[in-house]
């Protein structure tokens, strides 16, 4: 095993750039915590990813609300908001939460009063461009063209450090079109994320309704914990719980894991088309795409140029 | 094995009466879910119970906030609130909400909102009393004679019905004192409950900050879904992971586990004196008391009248 182990994943491509940022910081000695805030805080800040902070997609009310969670992996602290607004990086605030004992999850007015107290950034998070798609949504919703609710992209990373210390964290503007104060998996301790240092680390992207049915992530790290690989884990956590929800729940949602353990091994699991960021000490950071494959397993390919070139002209695509 | 096993089991000495309430429903053949929200029903009601509806204690402003919870072990599905002020009996909407395939989890206004539009009963659930008390604390912090956290006390509770489905579902104001927004473990899928009704449930009170790093119901759920016992589910899952807290994080909050299983077997672990009220086709409704016993396990007994009379007393002790 190489002395110098470390790593960093995260969901969708949105998060390439922030991985690219994490793995400069970890080969550099940088610590887990600061490493995958600043992973996450650029996919907050990019105006063009629609699924998380600056640009996110409103609630049905035009208001980004936004969940957002981090765990420490050393001393499994944890803090997370959600329903927060006006708040340029929420996953700072659910940083600096996860330092307090008490009141470490704050949802709604209580969660943005607290990030004003303490001198976060606040920014009208809501773009034009995230306006115009909700008016049009709206109008599409009127016109009963479409059910209201889709676009769920959840960015969600796990990184382990040279130290050994590992840290993960979620952000997302949640659902679109959602009920004010609607809450999915992404702030959920053991749904949306969750991460051990002497184990591993996982976190969830999907329909957090679901997600939640399940406890997927702390499921995949206790897994790991008995012995598995990462990408068994993924495998055997997801899977088998997606056919229960189908068989007991009537159907499933759609669910992407990933998880990374503590000598830099990564894995995941998806029931869509699922494209993600790794890199580690072995491995120079790629985005990666992940279809479910035969028996309960995972296919994994590099990415192809041209899947690139039309998903970059998708995002900025004008809003007609 | 009794053909018609049932079973209903319940945080605290508080929720006795509800107890009774479930059993009688339960052998009349009613449904999981129907007694386990008459059971939660019942705690939310009664004004002396400080930490739980009608006379919970205030947050920081003297806002009754409350979380809760409720989850369908047939479907998996899951209804929450949390942060949700002015209304009765939270434990209904939480379970009206768990009929939702989105929007299943509402925060602060949202969720306040959504229960007025669905006709749910409205009502100022700060008690005289309650007032009384919060007004006491301000000046006790004010003298900084106390610190401001305690008192965090749950109705958690899970019933088995005749049919074989159970249920699980949470109700509490939270931490005395909070800060506006906060959360606990209550109404966090495999924190606060969980359950499965081909296995069993779990529930769980005390600090919901520390609680939820381990998503402890979850846990103890699985275990029980490999072969455990509901006592050595609990006991292994619970004290194993206290220790694991004070060496990670350096302490660990006050913790208690309620266990039911398919079988209508019940457990429970603690590291606090712990009452709780359990009832089952083989066992009349009574209200036990737990402490941590040797060599992590539980020890239980009778409850005494002394302790009942001298609780009596206490909570409806003049605030002095």
């Amino acid at each position: 095993m190489n002395k110098t182990t470390w790593g960093a994943i995260a969901t969708w491509r949105m998060a390439h750039d922030g991985v690219k940022q994490a793995s400069q910081m970890l080969q550099a000695n940088g610590s887990a915590g600061d490493a995958v805030e600043a992973l996450i805080k650029t996919v907050e800040a990019y105006p063009y990813y629609k699924s998380v902070g600056y640009g996110g997609l409103p609630n049905e009310n035009g208001v980004v609300e936004m969940d957002a969670a981090f765990m420490d992996g050393d001393t499994l602290a944890q803090g997370a908001v959600a329903g927060i607004h006006n708040v340029f990086h929420a996953v700072s605030v659910a940083r600096a939460l996860s330092h307090e004992h008490y009141n470490s999850f704050l949802v709604g007015e209580g969660a943005t009063q607290y990030a004003q107290l303490n001198g976060f950034e606040m920014r009208n998070m809501l773009t034009d461009r995230a306006k115009q798609r909700w008016e049009k949504r709206r109008q599409e919703i009127a016109d009963t063209k479409v059910k209201p609710y889709d676009g769920h992209d959840t960015v969600g990373a796990i990184t382990l450090a040279p130290s050994g210390s590992m840290a993960a964290a979620t952000s997302t503007s949640g659902l679109f079109m959602k009920r004010p104060g609607r809450v999915g998996d992404s702030p959920l301790s053991g749904s949306g994320f969750y991460v051990d240092s002497d184990v591993g680390g996982a976190a969830a992207t999907g329909l957090g309704e679901d997600i939640m049915k399940g406890c997927l992530s702390y499921d995949i790290v206790r897994r790991m914990g008995e012995g598995r690989t990462p990408q068994q884990a993924c495998d055997e956590a997801v899977y088998p719980f997606i056919e229960k929800l189908k068989r007991r729940y009537g159907k499933a949602g759609e669910f992407s894991l990933i998880a990374l353990d503590r000598q830099g091994n990564w894995g995941v699991a998806t029931n869509v088309e699922f494209t993600f960021s790794v890199g580690t000490a072995s491995q120079e950071p790629a985005i990666l795409i992940a279809h479910p494959g035969p028996n309960q397993t995972t296919n994994i390919e590099p990415i192809t140029q041209a899947w690139l070139d039309a998903y970059e002209k998708r995002i900025k695509a004008p809003i007609e």
